[in-house]
């Protein structure tokens, strides 16, 4: 006797692999954040294949407002989720974070450092922080991460806050997995222009100048009403000052984000166009890990046509 | 009876498909360019399982020293490829040109205003010219141009020419394709910082510093010596300085060329990595028009996780 991801299940009703997992969703429906975190690892080592075949992860139950925090290193992204975390708590809601670092080439794990601001929040238990790795990825957004957040879905927090860092076009990618979408820059020469040819100014809901008490601050506010006015945006477009570091316009900040979170539509998770680009995520996931593997053994011209025939075969059909 | 493309043979020796490609790639081995056209297109349109179904696509039995010339746009890259085709043309050597264009987002075609640049040669017929579109792919030269590039080996060339533009990151792939691989810069404001940053002075065999009665010029090369002082380079790297538009210089570049012609192993086309990065851009090439039919159908959250599944089920094994 087998279940559907090819365990054996044993007669006596000893608990299999996939009852643990099971087990951990259920769990982590009642709130569990341990069982959320065992069952985060599952996924992130067992793929697209598996994750879904569980019914909470193909299609969860409920969906969870998700607050996209992108924007250059250094803009003081951080030192911005640990105060807006705090004002969350403080509101009384139930706070998911995922931070998505981009890895290093060599050691391709996650870079954590940063993780430690808003260390103060890990004793909570209102607060689930999770780290998760690009793992080298074209897209720059770890393919897992569409996954992990479904189980996020799953742990029914008030809010999902996911932070990526901003490196090139790869920050394009939050549209894909988050419902609101919130730029954070900083009044340094340039920033907004970098933001403007990375595309940003098209996918984001809310601006976030951080570190406004410096020089130019009011500069580039005015480029970016400049630039949002000239875009034509399908939607108004919000700019918020803070000073992270001295707690300042956290308030602001934290009210238009559960503004936007009335006006949010769960159904808008389901649109065709939305699950396309996640599937495509998946599918990249398993494809280029499938490929490293498979092309590890070319040694010659014979294995390469061997290889890329064989694998082409396969996908074609 | 069938042929190993699965292509119906007639028992009466009528031509079929299979055998037209096979009579294209023996026209192409004698030299004849309109079978080499006919034999480019029905690559890009078959892929690599069935190009490489054919002997002397799998492995050529020659294989011509390939000069990769890349650069930012508006460096001059055409007009010097214009002299230099002129050049080597009056030595008596047989050119082949693959010109890389970036496509646009939109059309998913080819950008060709350039190409009339030198199309002075199109009568030659010591000359191939051919364009190819990058089909949007993520590493930024399309995939199909390895295997057009294999084809290019059977034609006998003296020598084979590939431009691509330089566009963020997407110029090293170069590397992949070329034995030899020249770097075309102009004397502007930060041009050679451009090029640092995108790691061109890491790939570079050779710089053309273009325009160079520009001011500034001298500034560049200083420069570029500089970083390649630094940068522990695993072989020297010249620097030739060419206006291209008042074919200066370009008898200079051309001996720079034909010298390191001559120091070309054929092995290393062979070598591992080399055939590994090429199959790597072979199945993703594959993989992503497979992807994006997959996923044409998906229409809500059931048929997303049948798509996925199915699709990671078949890959994986």
């Amino acid at each position: 006797v087998s279940d559907n991801l090819g365990n054996k299940i044993s007669t006596k009703g000893r608990y299999t692999r996939s009852d643990e997992v099971q087990s951990y969703l259920d769990a982590t429906e009642k709130g569990d954040f341990r069982s959320l975190a065992k069952l985060l690892t599952w996924i992130e080592r067992n793929g697209p294949e598996k994750s879904l075949s569980y019914k909470q992860l193909a299609a969860p139950p409920q969906v969870t407002f998700r607050v996209g925090i992108t924007g250059p290193p250094g803009a003081g992204k951080s030192t911005l989720i640990g105060e807006l975390i705090q004002q969350l708590r403080g509101r009384g809601l139930k706070v998911g974070v995922l931070a998505v670092d981009p890895s290093s080439p060599f050691s391709k794990g996650a870079i954590l450092g940063d993780r430690i601001r808003y260390s103060e929040h890990f004793n909570d238990d209102g607060v689930f922080i999770r780290s998760v790795g690009t793992r080298g990825s074209l897209g720059g957004l770890s393919a897992s991460s569409y996954l992990m957040l479904r189980a996020f879905d799953c742990a029914k927090f008030d809010i999902v806050l996911i932070e990526t860092v901003g490196v090139g076009q790869t920050e394009l990618e939050i549209i894909n997995v988050a419902d609101f979408v919130s730029v954070v820059l900083v009044p340094e020469s340039g920033d907004s222009i970098q933001a403007m040819k990375a595309g940003l100014t098209e996918i984001a809901d809310l601006f976030i100048v951080n570190k406004s008490d410096r020089p130019g601050a009011e500069g580039l506010k005015n480029e970016l009403r400049a630039t949002l006015e000239l875009g034509e945006n399908r939607k108004p477009v919000e700019i918020v000052s803070t000073i992270a570091t001295q707690k300042n316009g956290i308030d602001e900040l934290c009210e238009a984000l559960l503004k936007a979170q009335k006006s949010f539509e769960p159904k808008s998770r389901l649109l065709p166009d939305r699950l396309k680009s996640e599937a495509k995520a998946l599918l990249r996931w398993v494809v280029e890990d499938q490929i490293e593997a498979q092309l590890a053994t070319i040694q010659d011209s014979a294995s390469f046509v061997q290889k890329v025939t064989e694998f082409s075969r396969v996908i074609s059909k």
